[in-house]
């Protein structure tokens, strides 16, 4: 943008100097009407889709947030292991607390009053045996209970398979009970509280929301139509509306993901900025590629009597609740707003290249308009039209 | 960008024209100064905001952090319950490790020698019963705390209520103790080592300096202006700075968001690039709508005596520490600079068609310009200016 | 984009107006060539780098996922205090599951049967005394076992200490056992379970393929060369393939990151898009700033015996595994295709600024080239290239 050879002259006479191109002005119904078509074309898309869908004219911010979850409900099992025994949130919550998911016992096989001492593997490739021989002392591996002590005594009165240094009983390869034995878990009822934060925008919110008192929070449950608001949701809604069955899902355990989507206008009222939830099943359960099933955790509880160690194992299936918080807020602002409209404008200048092109190429006084446009100046001076016209082009009125 | 309707003729001839538009340059103070000047904020936005402020000139990377946090420090208790007790990690650290968070224990209420049997549930709606007829056998809801057996009992000399199959003595619905159980843990420590990577420019630091060395270490404590670079943080002191009151979080418990903020310039030396620390409550406490305040979890210790299960029940009221980590590093790179680059050309484009309309619109010699500027062709040859110059415009002078 | 002053005139005659710029034409070799080259540069980088490398031309997402972890292994331990010990997973995996993360114990030091009693406290800066002057009544800081009793006694034969009420017996401040106890922790496995969605896509997979089986799943390990797509890791592999030694590392514990990259370019087969597995010591390792090194957690077992409670303090160092999941997935969308279009465009625009420049100030005939390309007006009508021609450049010839 400077006044060409002439900077070296006068920089204050060249610093007043505006440039701006010499434009010829094809006066023609159709050129024009191709013209402002692709331009309409064009600016209908930076309008309607840059700005009004992607709001192309808003700085945006991820959503930071927290949650705590709070879950409710009791379950009566009566298994002969354990007899009649109540199940309360201290029993079936494994950890009592993580970082955004939690979960809830539903089903488990438990192997009890387990101490370290020795007894027969279960058999199974490398235990079975007949004589010591087939033992190794103290082989084993991740598919063993124990470490092997080197004899080979009865399992049952069939078989023999080796003796083995492990927590006695061994745990049994049993499936998981069907129905589960916590099947009630489905009644559970679960208060998720999460406050997030936009920290570009300096926006707190939290998805109890300002109409919500303790009274309405005491005794509702989440219900899409009647009750969108309400943060406590009954497993066996989440399931459901995750297209599961609750049953089935609890017999195996699974992963369950509760995403919190919110998605904000922070150029609109800050009560249109509401959270909305839904629930998807995040672990596999297509049947043609079903392997590893399901979700399971071991963990033991220790007690000691007289000295002796003992513990109960668990081998606890159930659902394990992620909660996803998801968003973007945007609001107006300049920067964005001055580079969409810069990437517009570049495909602005595009339809003029279509159109130059079309026009000169297809148009039938296209030799006219050319003459128009271009001048040419070669190595030795100007060149006049006429001069570069190419002969043998055969146009009968040349003017 | 090519040579017009002549492409056709001579592709050679044509590869080495150099097409550049015809300009038609205005040397008018007014002018100059208006385009002059609309030029320069263009430039003072691209370069001023966009490469200063925004650094568009460097490609940005984010944060990958790993956690680990290190609490320290006992807390004596004397209650009626347990009497005389000592507190330490092990007990008040529930679980003993999470990802990226952790928690303290304040306060609790606690249901000592809880086992399986019969009760009379805690007065309310749905358990105080004047006859068996009140009780349904095998009822329960989320609000009980076990399963109804039938039978209406004494809960008091006054009350009679249902009677009830859970774990007895049932947890009373007390309000936590004020002053919290473990005033104490206002002066408990906890080390947090972070570790941080930025993966696109391979730079790995972590929070402790390499300046630190394990005598500072072992002594220190953060604070903003003393010790700045200590990663030992006083949980009193990290309530402090966000405003908050420890003892009054204490009672309820609560969320406490520590956030550690890595940014990085990388075209500056690494020392640059230090963490820094800032303190927010993450769960809502506006007195205003403060429903279902605090946070606390339910646990239970399990032990065993002459095969008689039996629990204490622990709901433990304390305050949960997440570590956020955010960042983002820069490192110049030529993509993202030439992309804002030519999003500043596209600006400066407009200019000129801003200076133009107000030229031809205003300025005293518009007719004049615009008949340098334009020429006019139409679908039957080239129009002389003076021909599309409209009569009755009423111009004195037209040269 | 309008037809200049007369938009006042007529709009519709002027809506059919369609604007071209005036071209001069150089038909020189030199600038040519150069003018090519230029466009061919940007073109390159257009092409080659912003769509092609950078696959500009690619709507994106980041991927959501889900991780689950099953670890099998038994280990057998031989100590004075707990004898001969196996240990299987509800014993080392503390606490039974985490999100993305799991713990494996490798070493300990075990206090076993503490009460809640008195007892000397360990030697120390605070602790060792001659009477019970030295010792405050009620004292305690964060590097004491328990709280002062304000007495003086024996702690051993040679040594006097104050009396604290604390968990006694005290922890040993002892190094951890080298080589560690569960060194067998290397030949444990873990199954990663992970499934990942791009929500922008609607594109659900999971890091076991289909054409993976059961059977193979029950015995495979992964392997880079052999079974690169076999979930299931052995931890001595992680860490070997993180260049650690997995025995060194066992004995102060630390923390392993477990890296699943899932780039897909969903333009291409789903088949194509495969987990990628990577590992990398996260905590600080580096000799010359290693201050707080390792990794290690304190937990309890809680038992009572006749009413009184013990609880068996364990110091456990372990290695603690985060499986973090990175991923991009692209697919071809019109709108970011576009935007880089527009800013390759403006880049273009920059040629013919760079080549004018040259033209006009190197090339031998700038002078004629400026003539023809360059028109002046002033405030006093059209001023002829002469008249602005500085005399004193002394031109020979001037056509």
């Amino acid at each position: 943008m400077c006044c060409g050879g002439r900077c070296c002259v006068s920089m204050t006479q060249c610093f007043f100097d505006y440039s701006t191109s010499k434009v010829l002005v094809i006066r023609s119904k159709s050129v024009g009407t191709l013209n402002r078509f692709c331009q309409a074309v064009v600016l209908a898309y930076i309008i309607g889709y840059v700005c009004v869908l992607k709001k192309g004219y808003q700085d945006t911010d991820t959503v930071i947030s927290s949650v705590t979850t709070k879950v409710k409900g009791i379950a009566l099992t009566n298994t002969s292991d354990l007899g009649l025994r109540i199940w309360d949130v201290a029993d079936y919550v494994i950890p009592p607390q993580e970082e955004n998911s939690f979960f809830v016992l539903t089903n488990l096989n438990i192997t009890p009053n387990q101490t370290q001492t020795r007894c027969a593997e279960n058999p199974g490739p490398g235990s079975t045996c007949t004589s010591g021989r087939d033992c190794k002392r103290g082989f084993h591996d991740s598919r063993q209970n124990g470490v092997q002590t080197g004899r080979c005594i009865q399992f049952s009165v069939t078989e023999k398979t080796c003796e083995v240094l492990a927590w006695c009983p061994l745990e049994k390869g049993n499936d998981p009970p069907d129905p589960p034995l916590l099947a009630e878990a489905m009644n559970f009822t679960v208060l998720i509280k999460n406050s997030i934060r936009y920290p570009k925008f300096n926006f707190n919110k939290r998805n109890i929301l300002p109409h919500v008192n303790s009274s309405y929070l005491s005794q509702c449950v989440f219900n899409r139509t009647t009750d969108p608001d309400c943060p406590i949701f009954r497993l066996g809604d989440i399931a459901s509306e995750a297209g599961e069955d609750f049953q089935t899902m609890a017999v195996h355990g699974g992963v369950m993901g509760v995403q919190i989507l919110w998605d904000c206008n922070l150029d609109m009222p800050e009560s249109w900025c509401m959270p909305t939830y839904t629930f998807r099943r995040l672990d596999n359960k297509d049947p043609d590629n079903n392997v590893a099933p399901g979700y399971n955790i071991r963990f033991a509880k220790y007690y000691k009597n007289g000295g002796k160690e003992s513990r109960n194992l668990v081998k606890g299936y159930g659902i394990r609740f992620e909660i996803m918080v998801f968003g973007k807020a945007g609001k107006f602002n300049i920067v964005p707003t001055l580079l969409n409209i810069g990437a517009g404008l570049a495909l602005l200048g595009l339809v003029n290249v279509v159109c130059d092109w079309i026009v000169l190429t297809f148009m039938r006084n296209r030799q006219q308009y050319s003459q128009e446009k271009y001048a040419y100046v070669g190595d030795f001076g100007l060149l006049s039209n006429e001069v570069t016209e190419p002969s043998g082009t055969g146009f009968v009125e040349d003017d």
